[in-house]
């Protein structure tokens, strides 16, 4: 497959658009970025390959465009699957049910309660610090003893969606005053084990800078909203 | 596979719970099925089974539970691959990648705009309607020409997906106040040809005991709420 072309569309402090990126570099697969402005005029090229939701992340392979992060991770670990590459899912069907379990439920749970611990206030904040809590602790529970997801020897799909909302953590803590180290120690040392990995840890968007954006976000909207 | 063990945990008008049976009929696999009373005591098999969400659909193969309709859908697929039975996903990583989109579509639309059409009122109906009926539209779209999404021959698991809303599609037009054969005749029809296959008609629950059931619920809330 010497003249595969593999374009990316991304916005750089998407989670969904980390896994994605995470995907094609633990599989050493060559790809061109291109950053879209989401808050800003939509490029032709988004437009035209994600017509439906008009949204990245999008992979464009050999001018085919694949839509939403985790069909995305499924379809690089398909179209890749000869290259000898690092397997993202299992091949046993029910090992890999088990997979698509768990980055289901992470992103039915963790994006939406992540999100709340920073635009709600009051009695709401603290319930959505309460459900992240307490879904990373499931999570916990789940990863047991193992290195990673995947098991003691290598990241899988379940891995990269999870460590795809690590940047975002900094920013949820702060805001609403409580430590993870605290809650899940164990998660806390997965995510150290994580950011190990090259293909991680040059993927993921700065901590600091969601922080620093997302603070901003804030004074904006309470000088104009007034809370 | 002589001793095979097939259970599932369902609640009769679920659409979620529909499309897996549908799966195992299309598929010509033997089941054993169990109703879950979801506004009741809940079984110790699904607490136990599906510990995490503790929701309908579970499919349990040889003791083994799988749960989330679409992820039960592709393990069907992928367990009794090697049956000769009819695949629901094509093989083709590309191709897999684009039936993987739609079904995540449906779910992510229909669903949502659906339940709304029949439980909020004035402003929110409308709003609802319009986006159901926008939904619908690009799936006839996406239909064009074609017999099935799946194709000529046989339907995928795009078409299971959609036809599992079906039997709800009665209340919400009766309750909205809208016909679909007015807004997308073509995707109707597509809607008749399905219910010409057996292991479609026979899985699906009745559309008028969900429009009495529904008319039941609506009345009660209205006595009690006033609204």
């Amino acid at each position: 497959m010497a003249e595969e072309e593999v374009i990316v569309l991304n916005f750089w402090p998407s989670m969904f658009g980390a896994r994605m990126i995470m995907a094609l570099e633990e599989k050493e697969i060559k790809f061109e970025y291109k950053e879209e402005d989401v808050f800003g005029q939509k490029t032709d090229l988004l437009l035209q390959s994600n017509p439906v939701h008009k949204k990245i992340p999008v992979l464009i392979h050999n001018g085919k465009p694949v839509c939403e992060s985790n069909i995305i991770l499924e379809y690089i670990d398909e179209a890749w699957k000869d290259d000898k590459t690092l397997p993202l899912l299992p091949s046993d069907p029910y090992h890999k049910s088990q997979c698509r379990f768990w980055t289901d439920f992470i992103d039915k749970k963790v994006f939406d309660a992540g999100r709340r611990t920073w635009t709600k206030r009051g009695k709401e904040q603290e319930e959505a610090k309460r459900e992240f809590i307490e879904t990373l602790k499931v999570l916990e529970t789940e990863l047991g003893e193992k290195v990673y997801f995947g098991g003691n020897e290598t990241v899988s799909a379940v891995d990269l969606v999870l460590i795809s909302y690590y940047p975002w953590f900094p920013t949820w803590e702060t805001i609403g005053g409580f430590s993870l180290e605290d809650h899940t120690p164990k998660l806390m040392g997965w995510v150290r084990k994580c950011l190990t990995r090259p293909a991680i840890s040059k993927s993921l968007p700065d901590p600091l800078k969601i922080l620093d954006r997302v603070s901003q976000i804030i004074k904006v909207h309470e000088f104009f909203y007034g809370y």
